[in-house]
């Protein structure tokens, strides 16, 4: 068991990411006891059923009295509004989070909203998941080797700051530590330009040649099949890093045409290359 | 075991794909001696362990003229050399082919310089294999539930390719046949494409960035791992099909990047449905 950090865990939509985050909780003893909120029932008595959560509840403003930490593991697009129904029934001392991938805009959000010194909001955004969401997809060890990125704002207290990172660190991530932009713009570069690049791609090629799509396409294209509500919300977040990501891969993909109309091999060989160390690197 | 289709068969750098063909044909008794022609010895020497051949050779010329078919399994950049060489020492009815990833150029190089009418030249491409490389790599059942593209040319004869045929669907892949311009230009869509944009992906991303990237991101960009050399000969000899793979794809960005910059969250979330409905029909 791990030592208690938190004693009560409020986990406003305990999906993917908030039940697995319920499961290792209550598993290792990080936090006492662990109330999930959500909209829909039988969600909520999946999570009971799998353990994920020890109680539940319909109404944030029922159960955000109690939680020494409320983490938001809503899609980005509903942040604010959670955000909005908590604050105000935050005990003093506790700490608001959240897991969205994208972290300017609820943090510049939080600034304009949060009109108290008691409590703290500091965001992170665990690096984990996959195309799959939903309670059913969530398991204990999800974070065990993942990074979670924390964000502190101008409303973080460094005591909190450092609370929260023990609390991930105790879910088996390693922590660091960014400012909310400068996360979106490595983000953006490494998670949400590959989406819209693999959903654009699904959507160029034409249905014969799709047919003959094999395990290469498979893996550049799986991200697309990601839910497009959640990633809406995540591209008009950070719409501004995208741009300049964009704006970094249609320079290198004019370096490549232009390597391939004029049948510059070596210029080619080069680019690949390049590519190819940077990948092997990764592994 | 399957029926003997071939007497001999030559397998001109037995790879990964040139050593699972041999391992598979051996098993099945799809073909009754298998040759294998490189020019490392300790490759051939692996390959003999294996099983995948039964005898090896230094020199395609040692061997050409026993084979009833003759397998050019080295990337597309040496098929026109191999060609050349084999050809004018193979015996009457035999047929020539290979796996090379693009068969346009090949197949204009073939007619250029096939001056027998005695053979026949019936280009392959099997759909499968990985970044991977080498025959270490080559494995039993690579083919099984694979698909195979036969594109007979002007120096296919029609038995000779429904025997090619035979032998692929022996080999357990499903065979579909189409002329070699428009199997570039759908390979140029699902295969290469693909790759140029995985090796732009992650040429184009921070050093810093790099360090949050999880797992969405090594789907996106697997295949740049690939060998560079064998990517730049098959760009080179597919860069039509590939500049209007290219144009497609920048119109599908510019379509995403339009709805971004003017928020339009419909248009966006349309064109991310769109892409799922795609990537979910795959599987």
């Amino acid at each position: 068991m791990a030592e208690k950090i938190f004693e009560k865990l409020v986990i406003v939509g305990p999906g993917l990411i908030g039940g697995s985050i319920g499961l290792d909780s209550k598993e290792s003893g990080l936090a006492g006891e662990v109330i999930g909120v959500g909209h829909r029932r039988s969600s909520l008595d999946d999570a009971l059923k799998m353990g994920a959560i020890d109680r539940a509840s319909l109404n944030i403003e029922d159960v955000a009295g109690e939680g020494d930490l409320i983490i938001l593991c809503t899609g980005v697009g509903l942040l604010p509004e959670m955000a909005v129904k908590a604050i105000p029934l935050m005990k003093p001392g506790a700490i608001l989070s959240d897991v969205g991938s994208t972290k300017r805009v609820i943090t510049e959000k939080i600034d304009e909203i949060l009109d108290r010194n008691d409590i703290s909001f500091v965001g992170a955004h665990p690096l984990a998941g996959n195309e799959k969401r939903g309670i059913r997809a969530a398991r204990r060890g999800l974070f065990q080797g993942s990074v979670c990125v924390i964000t502190p704002g101008a409303h973080s207290a460094p005591e909190e700051t450092e609370r929260l990172m023990s609390f991930w660190r105790g879910l088996g991530a390693t922590v660091c530590e960014l400012d909310p932009e400068t996360h979106d713009q490595y983000l953006a570069e490494v998670s949400h330009l590959p989406h819209l690049l693999a959903a654009a791609l699904v959507d160029t090629v034409s249905e014969e040649s799709l047919g003959l799509a094999a395990t290469g396409f498979r893996d550049v294209t799986r991200i697309a099949a990601g839910d497009p509500h959640l990633w809406v919300d995540i591209f008009m977040s950070n719409k501004e890093a995208m741009a300049g990501a964009i704006s970094g891969l249609y320079e290198k993909l004019a370096d490549f045409s232009s390597a391939l109309q004029k049948e510059d091999r070596d210029a080619l060989l080069c680019l690949l290359q390049r590519a190819k160390e940077r990948r092997d690197g990764m592994n």
